[in-house]
């Protein structure tokens, strides 16, 4: 499958390149197109240093992977959001689109869930991309810099909410990666709680001096 | 320690009194006491079919059990709480109250989270009961059947919120039972999110065809 990260140079973004490279081309976006490439070219070295498949792992700018991609992921901050929207609506059509997106503030020196008033960013996203789109929210609460760590067993849970259709594609993609599992969270209507996890889990690492963690139900 | 389990019929409650039961003096309270002694005795006689240990388990009223207790646990459901702190209020004196209370609804065949205007149950605890009483938020999300039975040993985290002095007291207690990591979750402010888990973990439970959820932090 050709996939387009967007906002894909950060660790999280870079993590599924990584996790997903050998199987499916992947298009790493950002806003600007060079910082794409080199993220990348990094990939792809990272992948060629552990085996001999090939991969195909490119860089471009958000807009033009998420014109080539038949699925799209959204991994940016909650603040550019919008503006990515702006750049990719056009040439978005009958993608899947998965939302890695959570709105989140810092309030003392701890995070705090902000929802917008569709009630969350999947929410929030659904309403501002064609009709046509199917947003899935996923991978929110998935630790960024062991994800990039090829060698590192994840055992976390990824629990997801949308569509049907939509949610038995993207679980396949889950599943792909070794050690996650995947958990049906219900209807994109119920993403609120998925996201709010994320500032959850980080303050909950901060104050117990651990560090990147996931979740698993147990 | 002089623990009474208040509303503490239920799985969660003689879960709890089992795993302390060896090591405290366990008072289970019920609005009606024969309930609570038949409880009572029922978790003494598990008890003594697995060790030669005594053990102290009483059963009483909410009322009487609060009384003579020097930490009181709140396991009620949220619908009766109001009902238990006017029986125990007038006396109640400079406890640690733990509560376990989470403000839950049905929406279709899901549950809601639905937090009163104090953000949470623990909040509105605190402000129905004396300022004396150091009231802290923990144990929601165990799942109680597991918790019952003695051979399970339980992987779950515990994220606890209040002050210092209470966390402290309530974090050796958690870590007396097997399994159990404690996590410190922030102030009783943060209580919501904690309390919010355990719908969630509920809903987690009955879409994945799952069966009594507990979380852990990986």
């Amino acid at each position: 499958m050709r996939i387009a990260i967007l906002g894909g140079t950060g660790n999280i973004g870079r993590g599924l390149a990584l996790r997903w490279g050998l199987r499916h081309e992947i298009l790493i976006g950002s806003r600007v197109g060079s910082k794409a490439e080199r993220a990348a070219g990094e990939c792809a070295e990272t992948l060629s240093a552990v085996t001999s498949i090939a991969c195909q792992i490119k860089g471009t700018t958000n807009t033009e992977a998420a014109a080539a991609a038949e699925l799209v992921v959204i991994a940016v901050p909650y603040r550019a959001m919008r503006e990515l929207v702006d750049a990719i609506r056009p040439v978005l059509d009958d993608q899947i689109v998965i939302s890695l997106v959570v709105p989140m503030e810092k309030s003392d020196s701890y995070l705090k869930y902000t929802p917008p008033s569709d009630g969350s960013a999947a929410m929030e996203l659904k309403r501002l991309l064609p009709d046509t789109v199917r947003v899935i929210a996923a991978f929110h609460n998935l630790p960024g810099e062991k994800l990039r760590q090829l060698n590192m067993r994840l055992e976390c849970d990824v629990v997801i909410c949308g569509d049907v259709e939509g949610m038995s594609v993207v679980s396949a993609l889950v599943e792909e990666i070794d050690g996650l599992r995947v958990l049906d969270g219900g209807g994109l209507e119920d993403a609120a709680m998925v996201e709010s996890l994320t500032p959850f889990l980080i303050n909950i690492a901060r104050r117990n001096k651990l560090h990147g963690l996931g979740i698993r139900f147990v």
